[in-house]
């Protein structure tokens, strides 16, 4: 019997989660204030507990990940490294492709890693309720699923488009007490205010973030924080455990690294998780490459600036050093709602700065292609977010064929697509197309940010 | 940290199913035709392959699981044994409640364990097709999901109240390339005389098994044959997989072996392979309980009698000993489409009048109930069928605190419920109610079978 799973033993599970602050060639610009002064951890304190701030700020190495939170990530982790033995002879290539299973969690993808941990965190500050907002309805699920867990209160705004397309996942959040509603909504003054001028805006991420964050800071009790799902320093943080335990189960599997390490980036916190302990081995001299895939109607990474933005419409957040398409920039309705967001984490931005990973770019209709092909051979349905990492993978398990070269390539599965079968079926009876995205729509938005600080990072050509 | 995940290494896969025939104290009763005489393996081969009818007469009690179907099996198992340690603080129960989570296979359920090897057994017959029917939509999607894997076609006939219910079903198997009607439909004879008398009929699965049997026997081709996901001895035999699993991580848990053994049960193949290999244990001496549990509203095993009845309505199958409501019932809609079929298999059925399990049933209301406290304290979403197993075990959980007793609880977890949260959010908005049976519905279907030939199994009373 051939062994393709590799399970790592409860015992095993990290300790700790890696801050790859502490290793980047160039610091961190700080986020900053419109006139450009950089943000005080007291600025951030009605938004979030003292201890993420403190998190968030951190240039330890190493953080120890409290016992209680293990014992919670524990109730899915460690999740499987599995090799796509079937894929691989599908496509007749002399790669080795290994996929990091974080679809088994309960809300199915790997967004409780932090949910869990953030969750776990407002409950030791004191806070009763959490509000955020989501794109796809991972997110959202998997905070409600958290507070939960922890007995907190939780409010999700949630991106019309999606939400439309997604009924169940509301179900979802519902069946863990979460209390979600469609954004733009008429709850706050920044979805009215965007209701009142598009009527029927498919809604975006920055909108949603703009209404959660409102919710949060105008909450007369002191009691409610607001909680991202990606994006952030501390969110990427406590993603780190999926390569964590990925750089063990490699092991296990008798692989000394990986050559390539894929994951589909929409706040670029899954991409960043997984990858981001091998970025540190990198740093210190190991051959790796790194792909964030984004998708083509969004393409921040490849087509944006780096500069400084808001991460929200209503420009509620400090302005970050990211990649950007412009914080009011609305992509087209594509069923990826999970990519939907105008901005790229900043410290994934800095990596690309630095030359450390190349991001990259597919539409919708090859990467559906790509997860019926993942269908047929590995069995499972993919999440249209995870399609994207997929297809990436093919195009390089075929490129490693084409030249003839064995080669270790690692992705993250980022999430199953149970809840996203719509997709499936309008794919399946031809009506899915390619979202192209008209260029002056995009000029539209980077117009607006324009005037705002610049970031100034400069490549360190090392890599 | 506390070890609740019992994890079996690939290489300790079980290599062989177990018959239970071999085991029972009374010799099971042929399937009969009409006029009461057996059913020779020739006169089953224009329906099954026969490698299968093999598998479906034997008295072996152990037959080898080929390599190739064990690799099949290898994607999705071994699968997890999970002590369930938050619902028993939750419930501040003595007991210790384990789980068997058949919910991780690709499909969502146990049905895949017998699905890809019906169908690599098929293939290494020479077929080309499989037809089918299905309830709930998991044993039609688990059968698509096999067909692509081995590389035959496969049609499915879909009970119309869950293909209503359930769009999403139908889309899974498009994605494994199957093609899904609602049934009763116009492709066949069966189909088309059932709605001439019953246009607005929510279908059955004896309805749906009439068609899937009639379009494999009028195919000329002789290539097709009919696949049955649950009720038939090898259907049982394959499943028992799962029960031979659990024991091994009984072990691994510390355990020397469970009390009480539940399952949810439609067909009863779930229940059965969770159960008989421990069924075994109580025939020699060990004290152990079973509990199959099936839905209030279609209660075969506590409401009808134990005789010979058809598997369909269309009388296409033979007649088979077992408790039935009849081959024409048709029960009133319910969310556990899984649980409708108005017979329970011979071998669970033999089980009963031996006194070996003893059978129960639930309403469905009680049923959600209990799947919210499921999801609440374990995490996950579990199916509507598999709710009625945790409705089970919740109440015995409770009745071992009362009783101040520590029990070991064993339960097949048998799908997941994220194709079925149309059935949640009915509940969660205060419009699922209890579906009343009326009496005189029970006593038409079986009035319609009181001249079939009788079973004649006399309980050994030894249990």
């Amino acid at each position: 019997m051939k062994i393709s799973k590799y399970l790592l033993p409860i015992g095993e599970m990290p300790r700790q989660w890696y801050n790859i602050t502490a290793d980047l060639p160039t610091p961190m610009q700080p986020p900053v204030t419109p006139d450009g002064k950089p943000i005080t951890p007291d600025m951030l304190a009605p938004v979030f507990p003292m201890n993420l701030i403190e998190q968030e700020v951190s240039r330890e190495r190493w953080i120890d990940i409290p016992d209680e939170v293990l014992e919670l990530l524990s109730i899915w982790r460690p999740t499987p490294l599995v090799r796509a033995t079937r894929l691989e002879k599908f496509l007749k290539t002399p790669a080795r492709i290994y996929y990091k299973d974080e679809s088994v969690s309960p809300p199915g993808s790997h967004k409780p890693n932090t949910a869990v941990a953030q969750a776990w965190y407002n409950k030791q500050f004191g806070i009763k309720k959490l509000t955020t907002e989501t794109g796809a309805g991972q997110w959202g699920s998997a905070l409600s699923f958290a507070c939960n867990l922890v007995g907190l209160e939780c409010k999700v705004f949630m991106v019309r488009i999606s939400f439309d397309q997604k009924p169940y996942r509301k179900t979802m959040m519902q069946v863990w007490g979460g209390n979600c509603v469609a954004s733009p909504s008429n709850e706050t003054q920044a979805g009215r205010d965007v209701l009142k001028k598009m009527p029927d805006t498919p809604g975006s991420l920055g909108i949603a973030i703009s209404e959660a964050i409102e919710a949060a800071v105008t909450d007369k009790s002191g009691k409610t924080r607001y909680s991202l799902g990606s994006v952030l320093n501390h969110v990427i943080l406590h993603q780190t455990i999926i390569g964590l335990e990925a750089k063990k189960q490699l092991k296990m599997a008798g692989e000394k690294k990986p050559d390539l390490v894929i994951g589909c980036a929409g706040g670029g916190s899954n991409f960043a998780g997984l990858s981001f302990p091998f970025v540190n081995d990198k740093i210190n001299g190991e051959k790796i490459e790194f792909i964030p895939v984004e998708s083509s109607t969004c393409p921040k990474m490849t087509k944006g600036p780096f500069t400084y933005d808001f991460g929200d419409i209503a420009k509620m957040t400090p302005l970050l050093p990211m990649f950007t398409l412009g914080h009011s920039f609305v992509p087209p309705p594509i069923h990826a709602g999970g990519l939907r967001y105008h901005g790229m984490a900043p410290l994934v931005s800095q990596c690309i700065i630095e030359g450390l990973i190349k991001p990259r770019a597919y539409n919708q209709l090859k990467c559906y292609e790509s997860a019926m092909t993942w269908a047929k051979t590995e069995g499972y349905i993919c999440a249209p977010e995870t399609s994207h990492a997929i297809a990436c993978v093919i195009e390089e398990a075929k490129r490693a064929k084409d030249e003839g070269k064995e080669k270790v390539i690692l992705f993250n599965y980022s999430g199953h697509g149970l809840l996203d079968l719509a997709g499936y079926n309008k794919y399946l009876s031809g009506k899915l197309t390619d979202v192209t995205l008209p260029d002056d729509e995009l000029c539209d938005s980077l117009k607006a940010i324009k005037d705002l600080p610049k970031a100034a990072i400069k490549k360190t050509g090392k890599w």
